[in-house]
């Protein structure tokens, strides 16, 4: 049922443009998981299908809009109006609601950063959420840590999950894993919308990771000539190839290698070398990770890229060096990113086609993990499983 | 011109009524700190005015609704609306937009827990924000912390701040201060709205602190059967006299002293005794705290209240062995909840005149320490401005 009203929707340039349903809803809705307490909207039904609800008395046009595709919303008599969206994927949606033309936040909902602003977020509950629910497990930190960057002459702020047991031993070290948001999003999405804290927790309580610090900071990139803000992609897109378009990342390099690494390893027990630090990220903070591990062997010996590229066995300069020092290579998509009638294609520049470049890798030797998210796009969903599935990958036999 | 035009302002039951102006606003806006990144609007001027610009090129009415007073907006031809408000007091203000009648979130600000909801905030940049200003000092963390309470079976969420030092001397102990929020507020609102963490970072830095740990929980407490949860009065207003609208802080009691207690000197490196413990609390969370300490002298050895009542002498049992326990009396209000034309008191029941018992209790030969922030209501300003005069006296000599 579900995969056929899935395969209902076409994909199109920009969006998606739902065809219509010929079914009724069906009639098993709940309140969103993420509302605001006490509120009885959003609500969300087996479907995945999001119906919002407003009191609008005086306006005329209301809709419900969930990442630029609207669905319209209808009058009552009491002045509310209701309005259903098409099946949406499991996982998370930034959605708002436009009245008479304001694109506005939707009350009820609660906020997270997303495309470059705070947003309403609807949790549509998944088959496999699990790995990342709240439970009564031991758990972890995520701290709000505010510091003065040299390098990027900057106040930064970061957030640092610590594991369960860091303050039980204060002699232990440990590993740590930089993990890094995509475009128009901010240090705040991994531990909100992404939960990484909660997924990490549950981890370590099944005893299924090696505990690890991970941060969370802001890799915020100037776009290239080619890429005005205005009109720029929507949250976590890519930019696209042809040589415009291109994310300068030497500003954010230089503030990771020379004020944030630093910075952590001053101020967490962190083991400091190479064989005990990883980096990854989605989107543009995958892209991110390739370049700069690239150009960082050793730094870092884990590297991560989900929905955000690959790498090619021609882009590393000494396949033996690379070897010799990265113990992981991990690509991940979710799965509708692979589809050919897919624009959200979401892979970087110069990329090629991942899953051929994890083979030529292992090929090559490499220790490769090529990870496909079931049923989802270039969104929250895919990087939630895809850090679920990277993490017990890391610091093994250190 | 400051103090002319607020005197301009009558206070009236249920909110404000702004006179007219005959002055035009000081035309010097400038985008509130407040916005989300690159957000030009809201702006505020030097009088405290607040000016919300919003796209809703199809509306008909369109207000700025700041704590319930509703101040017009006008449409130009581009399909933007822009309105000023009258002079609101230095600091935070919650605040939204009503969109042909549609209550909704401002876009472009940011958001914050308050009176209920995620809500639209602004800030009103105030004479003395310095001390709660993001400076280039040493940084404690705010830690977002997850555990189960056996007594308030829960899932329970706090927020501790840790001094800047807490992880360099990892066989320190340090004292802890529990600071409760308002009603309708959460565990959030200390640290973001009311920079609880900056305050001590600056206080700290300064050398006028002894450092010491923060928690920051939920204490929303049920609602009594005179005061229904619809219609119940605005963030932070205490209920009011006569056996009605009385808290029942009972619940709260148990899980502070059974589980949160009990769980913050397990996890952190406290001095888990009486002397080196303070409980404070703003509205609700000071009437809290005088209901939780006057129970448990040998938990407590400092007491805040802020904007939530006083303690009278013949509310202490017995005031030799008070003399002998209780270090500190601290009682704070804003000026303007002290005016008697105002509604807005903010004095919890059977509290009396707040002055009149730090009064007496004084005259007890309790230390007891009397606050007035100047200029501000029953609001944030006043209670960052309480906790600065409040933290300096707190665990001296310990």
């Amino acid at each position: 049922m579900k995969i056929k009203i899935l395969t209902a929707i076409t994909l199109a340039a920009g969006g998606f443009v739902a065809l219509a349903q010929t079914n009724q809803p069906a009639d098993d809705w709940k309140p969103a998981p993420s509302n605001q307490p006490g509120q009885q909207y959003p609500q969300v039904n087996s479907e995945g299908r999001v119906r919002a609800r407003i009191r609008a008395p005086q306006a005329q046009i209301v809709q419900l809009d969930i990442s630029g595709v609207k669905f319209p919303m209808t009058r009552d008599t009491n002045g509310f109006w209701i309005g259903d969206s098409t099946p949406q994927d499991q996982g998370n949606h930034y959605y708002g609601l436009a009245v008479d033309g304001a694109e506005v936040p939707d009350p009820s909902g609660s906020f997270i950063w997303g495309s470059g602003a705070w947003r309403s977020d609807v949790e549509i509950p998944a088959s496999d959420q699990d790995f990342y629910a709240l439970k009564n497990v031991p758990h972890g930190q995520v701290r709000e840590v505010h510091y003065f960057g040299k390098t990027s002459n900057a106040d930064r702020r970061c957030f640092v999950y610590t594991p369960p047991d860091y303050d039980k031993h204060p002699g232990k070290r440990f590993p740590v894993l930089y993990l890094l948001h995509g475009y128009n999003e901010n240090e705040t999405g991994w531990s909100h919308q992404g939960r990484a804290g909660l997924i990490m927790d549950n981890l370590i309580a099944e005893g299924k990771v090696t505990p690890f610090i991970i941060v969370m900071e802001n890799s915020a990139a100037p776009v290239g000539p080619g890429l005005a803000p205005r009109g720029a992609p929507p949250a976590g897109t890519p930019p696209r190839g042809g040589g415009r378009g291109l994310f300068d990342f030497s500003s954010f390099e230089h503030a990771l290698i020379e004020d944030v690494i630093p910075f952590i390893d001053a101020n967490f027990r962190t083991i400091a070398d190479q064989q005990h630090r990883a980096l990854a990220g989605l989107s543009m903070g995958g892209m991110q990770t390739r370049s700069i591990s690239l150009k960082h062997l050793d730094t870092f010996s884990y590297i991560g890229i989900f929905s955000g590229g690959s790498i090619a066995t021609n882009e590393v300069a000494d396949m033996k060096a690379f070897k010799k020092k990265v113990k992981l290579v991990f690509v991940s998509y979710g799965s509708r990113e692979l589809d050919p009638a897919s624009r959200r294609g979401g892979r970087g520049p110069n990329s090629g086609d991942p899953k051929a470049n994890v083979a030529a890798l292992k090929a090559a030797g490499i220790n490769c993990v090529f990870y496909v998210s079931p049923d989802t796009a270039h969104e929250w969903q895919s990087w939630r499983r895809s850090l679920h599935e990277f993490a017990p990958l890391l610091f093994k036999n250190h």
